[in-house]
């Protein structure tokens, strides 16, 4: 397919007419032909109306029909071959396999959702009988979740297509019935406008309503800006930085209608090495978290960049073990120009910071925006006494915090911000202090995991990943796994609806064979 | 019992210091002894203080501990006796029997979250249980949901029982794990005073930390700002106006950790007569109406300020028996006079906007803070060319839009801002009519409701208090009914943990008997 450089507007391949965006290859620093154009704020109303009007008839789709267009979309994304793998190596950078198993993991997440929207728990179907006789009389009350209406979804710099254009945040709100308008990622607009064709062939595939994807190229700044302020937009999506997130939860909550936005954006996912744990753990465990911390270039959003373990002689054969390990991995191909910028700029403010010591760094082999993984160690009071260094560096680098006591480490975890992820390493003998851990980490994070490492995040129905800010602006929800679903919907009850009236998962006769709560009671259809 | 004035912080009755606040009986506009005193900024820190303490330990109480403590909070409201529905009335102006009925609603309410605690579906228990063949290998994950933190409730003025200080807010968010501060409402501060002790005895005789409940005095802007902008706190239910909402969402977003407000705040529960249910509906129609709008002196939340119909000799004859049925209505004590004078002053903007008409008053029989009812009516042009006109008047006022057509009776429907309900009124003819209404009003309220009156709300497991914005802040959630627990949670994540650090929800041998997702489908354990 010949990439155009034009966006998807319902139906319709618009050139946009206000300013031109490049793809460019951060290995060999090269822009791509031909350019893309961006938004017009009439690009962005056309958009956002048809969404609005797609709203009412896609959601009336039986279900079947809704899981069928998620299943069609990744049909022809993975109709699309490997020029899309091609094209997204060439503008992230990322190496071929990760890519193919994105892809696969993208297609996957679009079957779940799939199976989600078949099972149809996600309605919350609920029904309290009338009770007429009852003294004042209970009218016959019912029900069922529907979408919140038109989402807007950024795509992100790190997931070209797992959390881009038909990734989690589009496929979750597809799901729940919410017409999906994307700002393509600027990291990658080839691999958008590929992905972007695949799911407009779906919609026209299953005859849907045009509305129900937009794609449109433009700046965060001014399109996101604009797209997220537009009344028939109801709630938000993204996957980023801090600062692009904050901006955006301040432009969605000075609206007339204020909107929810899912931001997910900044994590450290601290790693606490208890005590036996650390003792045996050996080479081992610094391997696994050496490996940890410079998969994918350390631009993932659960990278570990924060260890904390109480001082000693097993903390020094950790970290001896992991400078060993680090040093041997190669300057990877961070994903832009910009985050590559942003990583030196992280290290040499780590570098100037009073109390920080430098461990250990990779290699400086690399070609392009290539970024040097380092290892930082700091003591427990120099670490509590500065907030900032908790502050996300993306990409491979890490501090490993050495505390005087396990009461000290306690107490430093109560102090850390919103986590995506927690990882404690224990052994049997470490079982009673990382009972007083838990408590505190199921705090401050949506996933706690054990004897692992962060990265790697299962696309299933139990996973989390959320948590308090600033992980995301919202701890209530997961972007990942089946119950993401959950963001984009709400509850609608109906009392005293005639018969002919009633949505089908709401009808006495339970045709979708729904579990329902009957009267209080969960009934499973059999 | 003695009123002494005094808050309740933990387990501890102080006499807040920073001014005081009185009493008042809107009826005889007399003040009442002793006065209040107001919490100092000292005072908001130690009660928060003290719920941050109490979360950790509340939460990791078994299931059947918080459903009895929820249970005996009941019990020891009914333990006042009479004194409470006495003061209450003295306070309010509401009579006796709208309290004694107001007072199970409430005991009824905490009863419902006793049984919503031993279900256990809040915590939404799902495992995909591990893959170690797979490749990659898939963890054991487990997902449970647990409380946000310590709750801030703000007690509504017009429900001094069900939405006050043991209400729904505080009896959900303790059914959910989260203990709560809640600032008392001026309006019925001795009131106030009798439950908050009753929680403090329930806190007590259950052996709780004595930080799961405290009540301060003090004034919405200052008191209650603080406690929204207080670190501890991670989440605020309201119901009030919808300036006084704003500004604690305007707080609340602004605070270095945002976390989510729910406040109810404004709406005008539009009710639609279709055309042969206006024709064949009659003065039975009309005086449903009448009663709905005067009911408790307009202050209800779901009180109908707004019909639509078509205009034609059916709704002349509806306006006509509205019109006598409401000049038979005496005017009622309103619950404060400040409520009084707003009422006063939305009745006078609706007399000089032009376009509108006065079609009856009730009677101006009343005492104190005595409300007049009014019914006005407009021209649709006159009501699609100003939104003002969508504004709530909190009282017994109500606009009746006349129609050119079913057509345009739609497209107005379709411009109406956030409703808590929307109501439909049909015979068999004027379902092809409202199935075409339908899926706007899903879209523009909370709860749709045929062929009755908005006013009266079960608490119920299918009931849904909410909707778009400014109805609520958050339409994604309920604050009445079994579902209303959801708001104060959020999910977390269990990877590989070893088994006897699991919660007891996740356990593989399900001692809580609980309906958990395993492997994405629902089991029921038998």
């Amino acid at each position: 397919m010949t990439i155009t450089g034009e966006m998807i507007i319902g139906s319709q391949l618009v050139r946009g007419s206000a300013g031109e965006q490049r793809a460019y290859n951060p290995s060999t620093r090269a822009e791509f032909e031909p350019s893309f154009g961006q938004a017009s704020g009439e690009d962005v109303e056309r958009a956002c109306a048809l969404a609005q009007q797609a709203f009412d008839p896609y959601r009336a789709l039986p279900l079947e029909q809704r899981a069928r267009f998620l299943e069609a979309v990744a049909e022809q994304i993975l109709a699309i071959g490997s020029e899309l793998i091609e094209r997204a190596q060439q503008e992230t950078g990322l190496p071929q396999a990760r890519l193919e198993g994105e892809r696969m993991r993208t297609v996957n997440q679009l079957r779940l959702f799939a199976k989600v929207v078949r099972d149809g728990r996600f309605l919350g179907a609920t029904i309290d009988t009338a009770l007429p006789e009852r003294t004042p009389p209970r009218p016959d009350l019912r029900l069922a979740k529907i979408g919140l209406g038109p989402v807007a979804v950024f795509g992100a710099s790190n997931f070209p297509l797992a959390f881009s254009v038909a990734g989690g945040d589009t496929a979750s709100a597809l799901a729940a019935g919410c017409p999906v308008v994307v700002k393509a990622h600027g990291a990658h607009l080839g691999t958008s406008e590929l992905v972007g064709r695949a799911v407009q062939r779906a919609v026209q595939e299953c005859g849907l309503p045009e509305g129900v994807f937009s794609m449109l190229f433009g700046d965060g700044r001014t399109i996101g800006q604009q797209l997220v302020a537009h009344p028939a937009i109801k709630a938000v999506g993204f996957t980023g930085s801090r600062g692009g997130g904050t901006a955006l939860m301040r432009t969605a909550a000075s609206r007339p209608e204020p909107i929810p936005v899912y931001a997910e954006m900044s994590s450290v996912n601290p790693v606490f090495l208890l005590p036996k744990a650390l003792e045996e753990g050996g080479a081992a465990l610094a391997n696994g978290f050496v490996d940890s911390l410079t998969l994918g270039v350390g631009q993932f959003c659960t990278n570990p960049g924060l260890v904390f373990a109480v001082k000693g002689a097993a903390l020094d054969a950790f970290t001896a073990a992991a400078t060993t390990a680090l040093q041997a991995k190669g300057a990877g191909t961070m994903l832009t120009a910009g985050i590559h910028e942003a990583y030196n700029s992280g290290i040499a403010r780590f570098g100037a910071t009073e109390g920080l010591r430098l461990v250990a760094q990779g290699s400086t082999e690399g070609i392009g925006c290539a970024a040097q993984a380092a290892l930082y160690e700091v003591d427990a009071g120099a670490f509590i006494g500065n907030p900032d260094l908790q502050d996300e560096i993306f990409g491979p680098a890490a501090l490993v915090v050495r505390f005087e006591t396990e009461e000290q480490m306690l107490q430093a975890a109560e102090q850390l911000h919103g986590q995506l992820t927690a990882t404690v390493h224990v052994k049997q003998a470490d079982h009673a202090l990382a009972a007083k851990l838990l408590p505190i980490l199921e705090r401050k994070a949506g996933r706690v995991l054990f004897n692992g490492f962060p990265t790697g995040v299962e696309v299933s129905h139990a996973m989390v990943h959320g948590g308090p800010f600033p992980a995301t602006s919202d701890s209530r929800s997961t972007s990942v796994g089946a119950t993401a679903i959950d963001r984009f919907l709400r509850p609608v009850c109906y009392q005293n609806l005639p018969a002919e009236l009633l949505p089908e998962a709401l009808r006495d006769d339970n045709p979708l064979r729904l579990a329902r709560v009957l009267d209080g009671d969960l009934k499973v259809a059999v």
